[in-house]
């Protein structure tokens, strides 16, 4: 890599808070709405609907035009939707959801990631919403960041478990644990997607999670198979199961928790015992371009929710659950042409049995 | 331009706010130069001068090394300068230098940028420091926002002035006008740099920089060629010069503000008196993707500086000046191959003279 390019690159990077929030601002401002439902509309028009003058409108289009998402008309003076146009609605839709939420969650907090990765907290969050702890205790106090965060971890989630189903293994009959399973839709989905026959899911959260976790068992009648137990992973996990789910939850912490985590499960398992584990990972040659988790975890999990973890590689993960008496029975990663271009997660799967 | 390929653009504008601060995180946790010093140091050594714990600088630096600016070797675990070795120190401490001014002056402003275009004010500003009004008010009350701006600017005007100085016709004897000349920098540079006999320059500002401005005039020994007067170019210009520099000033102005600057510096001038005008253009093909002033500046002025504004294309600010009475006798951009690959600005000059 030349002098040249290096600088060249770090003047893509410069750029990089500028681009997002423009092209966020033409969606918010109505702008690119505007333009779908009547294309040719003008700058004095799009401004009356965004509310702004012509002019910003000009500005924020510039942008616009040099991606090729949006045509300008010289002649006429008249924009209209080109690349945009052509991706359907339910896509956008999703991108501008992860948008939105990396706005909301990380955009502001990020000024503060060195002191974050130094503290071990998200120190963004003491600063704008003056909240010690993590996003995951933050967004049940602040309606701005729940409502930007858990429309997106729904997606994921719905995204995502249909392939972590087809590719685990519940044997029937089988006592299953989802660890910090939250309010129980990891539960619900292990009976929807597994079916089965004779499993028993028990999510284990905190105990302030029963509540609505038992609610949601009930609305969709799955009370008689699905139970809540409350607890910290970090205190002690039950006893009892035969299969531990661990979905969302292992790129949340540095090594040293990880490893608490994987000791604990241990534990609470009969020899043979199995663990699922859902996780994005970082890929093996970290110079491989096409994968972004490196570009977004670190900073976001440092800086934004956590004050501290991030994905591994899988050969990491390998490591650690042979470490912590496991042996790995199967690792698979997402094939990327399965995912959207626009999600950022690379998801891995590893399944693991307690050694004798 | 397939949906497909869309929808990886947008995932490439997703990443860039924690791009930029991972970037700068690296440097600003003192890790980059702690391994320029010493090639080989391990997460655990980096954690103690960075303060953090090894994971965090594990995280930081994978995407360092995703990128090629450091290396890895995974025998030892000691990470090395790559790309970064090779990048001189000066061109290195530039481009920081302006990312550090995006992320103080602009990453978290930014968040509010759909309602800074709907205000016309930097939004921003009020939001995070209670300031209403713009940056450039705001850099004289807070030391953090004009720690972060003022170097940059100086970087900018000391790279951009030969340039401006080489290209621009300044007649001996005439008496020049440095319109919005801030605290005389540019009547100084008008002497230091083109070295026309007799000239004498008039810094012309809001009332409050004439302390300073008349202090760098006896720093530099320029008291009997430069003077300053005292005021506001929206109300008055004075009369009685024959050439008036604008520089850096047109593009902080939608439209109209910029139509009344010029109509008041035309009145002001006799017919055949000239302007000599420095500002960053827009290319007159927006697809141009080397041009980075699209990306960059309309949300920076928007949302960060002013709450309107923004750069022209050439032949726009070439039919306003003639709409406004002068008759453009020369433009010319800077050679992008003049211009260090890491800077945004791409500057150009347009000469005019008023029509009689």
């Amino acid at each position: 890599m030349t002098p040249e390019a290096t600088l060249a690159r770090l003047r893509e990077y410069m750029v990089g808070p500028t681009r997002l929030m423009t092209l966020l601002s033409c969606f918010e401002l109505g702008i690119i709405d505007a333009l779908r439902e009547r294309p040719g509309m003008t700058s004095a028009e799009l401004g009356e609907v965004a509310g702004t003058k012509p002019d910003a409108v000009e500005q924020l289009l510039h942008l616009m035009i040099k991606e090729g998402f949006v045509a300008y008309d010289g002649e006429s003076g008249g924009y209209a939707l080109d690349a945009l146009a052509k991706v359907a609605e339910r896509d956008l839709r999703r991108a501008l959801s992860y948008m939105n939420m990396i706005k909301v969650v990380a955009l502001r907090q990020l000024f503060h990631l060195p002191e974050s990765a130094r503290n071990g907290m998200p120190v963004g969050l003491e600063e704008l919403y003056g909240h010690e702890g993590t996003l995951y205790d933050a967004v049940a106090e602040h309606g701005d960041l729940r409502e930007a965060w858990a429309p997106l971890m729904d997606t994921v989630t719905a995204n995502i478990d249909p392939w972590y189903f087809a590719n685990v293994d519940i044997p029937s009959d089988s006592r299953v644990l989802d660890l910090a399973g939250n309010t129980g839709i990891g539960a619900i989905h292990t009976h929807r997607m597994k079916a089965s026959p004779g499993v028993r899911v028990t999510t284990f959260d905190l105990p302030e999670k029963e509540k609505e976790c038992l609610e949601n068992f009930r609305k969709h009648d799955l009370e008689e198979h699905c139970s809540f137990i409350g607890g910290d992973v970090f205190d002690e996990v039950p006893e009892g199961f035969d299969v531990v789910l661990i979905k969302h939850f292992l790129d949340m912490f540095d090594k040293e928790d990880v490893f608490k985590i994987l000791e604990r499960v241990n534990s609470s398992l009969e020899p043979g015992g199995r663990v699922n584990i859902l996780v994005p990972v970082y890929p093996e040659d970290m110079t491989e371009s096409d994968n972004y988790n490196v570009d977004f975890f670190p900073a976001f999990f440092i800086g934004c929710t956590m004050g501290q973890g991030g994905p591994q590689q899988m050969s990491t993960y390998r490591k650690w659950l042979e470490e912590c008496g496991f042996e790995v029975t199967k690792t698979i990663t997402k094939d990327p042409a399965d995912i959207p271009p626009d999600v950022i997660p690379r998801q891995g799967i590893l399944c693991a049995r307690k050694t004798e």
